[in-house]
């Protein structure tokens, strides 16, 4: 039988090894550095003739490099005569430009899914693409997992009550629908507004926020802008206490600093994107491992079992 | 008639802007940044359908994002209908990473000139490519440009006396014996050598640099140690003086310190790398422009003429 090996690039090196624990399996022996001038130096230290590799890269900050730093890592795999190579991307880089929102842009996540594909990836594992539409972008298998189930049982294991799951824009409904329903909790949306041009945006909120647990939930939290405001308006709108729930804790720029100062009780997020600290300078970040979500999607990907039951 | 267009990145915009001046052409309009997460943000700011568009953008640091943001300015532009585009790659990188010498390492060059043509440039201008082969990784076209009428012009202005050129390597005798030949100088070629295992490098010159100036040539000094010991050398055998020259300044890590601290009389690079300020840090350096050369080498690709008479 073909034998399983995981390799990991530099991006988040704690859920390789969370997911290679998961599958009691070694983290594969690889040299992943730089030259002085700055570029990716990789070498692959054992042998993968005929593996099923599985590389593990999240397109984290600094998202060029650890992009790059996958592509020569598939590179490097390819030419060491691995039987395939599965990219496994927990956050998936550039997915916010999806489409051609505005004349003369680029669709860099097409790009990146076209790249990956050169570099000589054979399939695809990723979580909550910002768009599921991404999946198309490739002509190669793509399992796109979602971490509904590992924020569902923290949620329930904390017995909030009186729950009701928000969106915080329209974007979002479908996401919060499935979250409300699994959790048999009410749903609400945010239906943000500018009345003209020099107004201020007016938040309204569709669905009783009134005496409930508000549960913000998106697929990413970038700068915070958006759950922040949400959450204020929430409050405003007499709920209890206000939660924010995301797959990807991006949290760049003013994000920390935001969420903290925010009414906002905690703030749950995975570790697809590393944390580095910044729970220190935020504590009411609360992060949610979905290594064990990934190894048992490796493990049935390796089996050529189904992982649609992983889609809960 | 197909018009002329010239975009840059970020990577090198003094030369672009000098090529546009050569060309007699204004800049592309592009707006080139990032977002708050580091993803690079790229807008074509004005309408480039049916036209030829070139893009410059050289590999230099940080590389990874100069790569990232040539490929998606391609993407941009190649959805924004240009009728063909060529990328034009001063300084093209991850050139030493051409081949296999060790077991399980990447190609990263060939990964380079794949994900190119997979954002879609039609063809590639380039100069000094580290090994010519880099033009084989590609099947569309590429035009490698040499510096070396730029380097030797000045060394004739400069009226050297008694000038010979040295290679600082096995690896570079073909590119210093061209030079030679054109100035008619003599060739030396160092070849260094470690006796035993434990042995400190011999530094061997052949041929003669007695009294002599001697230009030692290469195609990029990185963190300049092979120069500089190459330099000590030619002191050592008796050198009035020594020069160096090479087409791209990478100029990474400890070079600076050891280029001005060394017995170097000048060292030549071209502009193919900004300097950003090493000039100040490091006296010795002449910066000589290929502005004019790439300027003309993009005219005769936009009117269909040939450009090997560039490649004297
Ligand atoms: N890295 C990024 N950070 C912030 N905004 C982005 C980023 N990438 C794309 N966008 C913008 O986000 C919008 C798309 O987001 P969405 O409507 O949520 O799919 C577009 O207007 C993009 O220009
Ligand atoms: N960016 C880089 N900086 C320094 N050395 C490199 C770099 N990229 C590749 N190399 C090494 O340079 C050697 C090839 O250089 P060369 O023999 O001059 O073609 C190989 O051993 C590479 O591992």
């Amino acid at each position: 039988n073909r034998e399983l090996k995981l390799f990991s690039g530099s991006a988040n090196p704690a859920l390789a090894r969370a997911i290679c624990s998961y599958l009691d399996l070694p983290l594969g022996a690889a040299t992943v550095s730089s030259f002085s001038d700055g570029e990716i130096r990789i070498r692959v230290e054992e042998n993968v003739r005929g593996a099923d590799v599985f590389v593990t890269q999240s397109c984290c900050s600094p998202v060029n490099d650890s992009i790059m730093e996958m592509l020569i890592m598939i590179d490097a795999l390819k030419r060491s005569s691995a039987n395939r190579i599965t990219a496994v991307i927990p956050y998936f880089g550039y997915a916010r430009q999806d489409r051609k929102d505005q004349p003369r842009v680029p669709i860099s996540a097409k790009l990146v899914a076209d790249i990956i594909t050169t570099a000589g990836a054979d399939r695809v594992l990723t979580m909550d693409l910002h768009a599921s539409q991404i999946q198309g972008f490739f002509n190669i298998p793509v399992d796109n997992l979602y971490a509904l189930p590992v924020l569902m049982d923290y949620i329930t294991k904390r017995k909030v009550s009186d729950l009701v799951v928000v969106s915080p824009d329209a974007g979002g409904v479908e996401r919060a629908r499935a979250f409300a329903k699994r959790l048999q909790a009410n749903l609400a949306i945010i239906d943000k507004r500018r009345e003209g041009p020099n107004q201020a945006q007016v938040m309204n909120i569709i669905g009783d926020v009134q005496g409930k647990s508000a549960l913000l939930l998106d697929d990413m939290i970038d700068t915070a802008g958006t759950i922040v405001q949400g959450a204020q308006a929430c409050l405003d709108k007499g709920a209890r206490e206000v939660w924010a729930g995301c797959s990807h804790g991006v949290l760049s720029g003013p994000a920390l600093e935001r969420l903290q100062q925010s009414g906002l009780t905690e703030v749950l997020v995975t570790d697809s994107i590393p944390l580095r600290g910044k729970e220190q300078k935020c504590p009411k970040l609360k992060v949610l491992s979905v290594a064990p979500l990934f190894g048992e999607a490796i493990r049935r990907i390796h089996e050529d079992e189904s992982v649609s039951s992983l889609f809960v």
